[in-house]
């Protein structure tokens, strides 16, 4: 047990699940092309398939060594979801699954420590913007609701139900086409519609920006402020040195009193 | 009149006011749908009327506890303004107002204190962004009255009007379509157009950039002064606290002279 | 001479200048509508002419009291352009300046202090600014260079001259229509144009980005380390207190000393 | 050889340099314009040549100054790429080459001090954002591989292979036309291909925002630090100052102390 969860746990085996992880990119990449198939197709394919299994006996060696503790690290669960759309029978209407074994490559996140960092402090940034993500989908809702309402029934491709409002005013937010696109079609039958759609992209870009920048600045600034807290401990440090002294001069001096007196 | 007012100060009746806003958005929301409005049309009517006969119940109760003092608060007006609109008839001109009735879930921004901070602190910013905003307006009100007098003859749906040169602006300054769309045609009418657009862009966007990014980095950089402040003020009592100890040692001092003679 | 200075430096001078800008960019929006030219068109031309003339007399005044000093202010050069602007014959092949005397009401910048003030702080930001801007004027050079002998001659609308290069590229630049408008039909003829495209892109949004929030950055920096360095200036301040004060609490043990001996 | 030094490295010769790469910017530039090639062509093709010629010197020159030394400055290493470049015949196959002789107007940035400082800047900020470049490409290669077995039947223009999948993410990450030009038209062969586009968007955008303000911030963050390190430091050798002196003190009083006994 303890030399299995060393071995799992040693720079080898991480090595060598990060080589197999790029392998298995490499040949899920050579699979898209035709060329690649008719010349070494079944190569790539029995590849594929004994990188899978050894992922598969990876996880379970983690099972057995972490027991019930396997489900408390995230990036553990990751892996075990990751590897186990791998495994669904990717026949009939679950053809779509095979595209998604690409997805084994993001194990790269998990894996390489300087990746997991970036993610984990990005992910750290974003509970403190939970009420701006909130306030967003809010103002998405409202909109995507009134949007339906007021141009549903003369434009039913673009603001048909809540789902097509939703993409079409995501679309309006990233300014793609919104106006000569959208709007001013719009504005044929509505000739007021620019009172609805300014506000609205004046309201979601910037608070799009406001959670971006957000996210990286506290990101940037918590480290700042790290090193700033440091020197400032420095000079506090310092002052207490010298208010000790202080007083050791002072009760030097009240002793120097008694002795005169 | 002290029992009504604790009541509507109450943790639990502002609670029940939140449920009944996302009970109201749902409703609201299943009222876009045709196959919900086929199965149970009229109950998702019937709440809705209840649940706005609430909003006005509460509106009242506030009326009474607050008195002259109600419209003291932005987001008691805000509050009145939002359930107001859902009283005036909304047959004939007026039926686009029952779109409006959606707005009413903008009251969890009311009720809800974090996002009632988030808005805050965005509309706290706001002011000390006074001079951009005025320079943006001025600029918009002086490239709009230009292009309606030099490109209004030739392209009356882009630049007609003030108002319509206003809006394809606005389209120009978000970047959306403007080459292709707009200034590729205006200059095969007029070639020195670009002239004219490309410093509009340019002031522009610079311009909305600044807003945005002084907007978002001011609010945070308030909260990281104050922090800084903080320390600054630490240092300073401790700087403080030796300069007495050493004013104290010195008349000590000066008495053990005195003693001496 | 004294007394006209007061006068030209006086609030009530410069308020009654504001109304009149106000007035005018009033009067000159009205004039782009048919309906308000059809009922009141006269009495706008005229009021126009009036206000014109009461912006002579004052650089009249101004002439007569700054002299050669006149010239020294970049506000009153402005001044001075906008108003000259205004009285150039616009008949015949001037007739575009009648549209840029709307540009009068841009002397509102020159006159609000806040706005002054906005405009200055960007401006002085940009000299630090000024390698970032050369490095972008370079290397538009040289891909209009290179845009125009390799894709000139299959694209002439686009890149037939260097002039239509960087036009093209500046519109590729903002990321308008840049792929389905431009570079796919550059790529139907010429299969590696993106390896031209995007590294253009990539380039210049980065270096664009990075001189406008290098601007709006520096430009807020320069304040709050105006801040920090005064609370530094503070805490260094009574450091040399406390330093004082140890020094004289020394001498006077010294005199101590030599008392007993 | 130490004059030969002396003369490349003087500040006459580097002008001179300067002068002839901003001549050659001029003659490259003007031999696009047919009307100029018309009237002076053999003077520009002559003069490009001798410039040429003056580069090619100038390396010379500096292969026997520096010798084995000469590429370990990577400035150097640029300048010989780039005039190597002009030095390969240009004929057949090689045409497109003739166009990459504009690239000879960048050596203006390895001759610029302040261009040199700007681009070394940015450069040392890349090392820092390893991380983020590492994971964006990742996600455009798991995506890409997705794109491309689940879109590449349906749309090969778009998303046939690898290459033609990466081009059109791209797009679709630059926001260019990607819901109209693209996501729109594969939505209406697979409806739920929002599921896929959107969160691609919203990862690579931020990613790339992230990065972007990244580089930025840190290449001015670290100036900022460099200037508040030198204050705290300023403060911590005052404090040492006071230490000392304290330590003085109380010796002073020790011995005085002793005195008296």
């Amino acid at each position: 047990m303890t030399s299995l969860k060393e071995f799992i746990q040693s720079k080898t085996f991480e090595r060598a699940i990060v080589a197999l992880i790029i392998i298995n990119a490499i040949t899920l990449g050579l699979e898209t092309s035709q060329t690649a198939m008719n010349a070494v197709g079944p190569l790539l394919i029995l590849l594929d398939k004994v990188i899978l299994g050894v992922f598969v006996a990876e996880l379970i060696a983690k099972f057995i060594v972490y027991r019930q503790d396997f489900f408390k690290s995230p990036w553990r669960i990751f892996d075990f979801v990751i590897v186990g759309i791998a495994l669904v029978p990717s026949a009939g209407a679950f053809s779509v699954l095979r595209a998604l074994r690409i997805l084994r490559v993001l194990r790269l996140v998990s894996v390489v420590p300087s990746l997991r960092r970036v993610i984990g402090g990005l992910l750290n940034a974003l509970p403190g913007m939970g009420s701006i993500i909130l306030l967003l989908a809010l103002v998405f809702y409202v909109f995507s609701v009134m949007a339906t309402k007021l141009f549903g029934g003369t434009f039913p491709d673009w603001f048909g139900s809540l789902g097509a409002s939703a993409y079409t005013l995501f679309q309006i937010m990233t300014l793609e086409s919104w106006s000569m696109g959208i709007v001013r079609p719009v504005m044929d039958a509505f000739p007021w519609a620019w009172a609805f759609f300014i506000p609205f992209i004046a309201c979601t870009t910037f608070t799009v920006l406001n959670l971006f920048i957000g996210v990286v600045v506290s990101a940037m600034q918590k480290e700042h402020d790290e090193d700033a807290a440091g020197s400032r401990q420095e000079l506090h440090d310092e002052n207490v040195v010298i208010i000790n002294e202080l007083r050791a001069l002072r009760s030097e001096i009240s002793e120097l009193k008694k002795q005169q007196n």
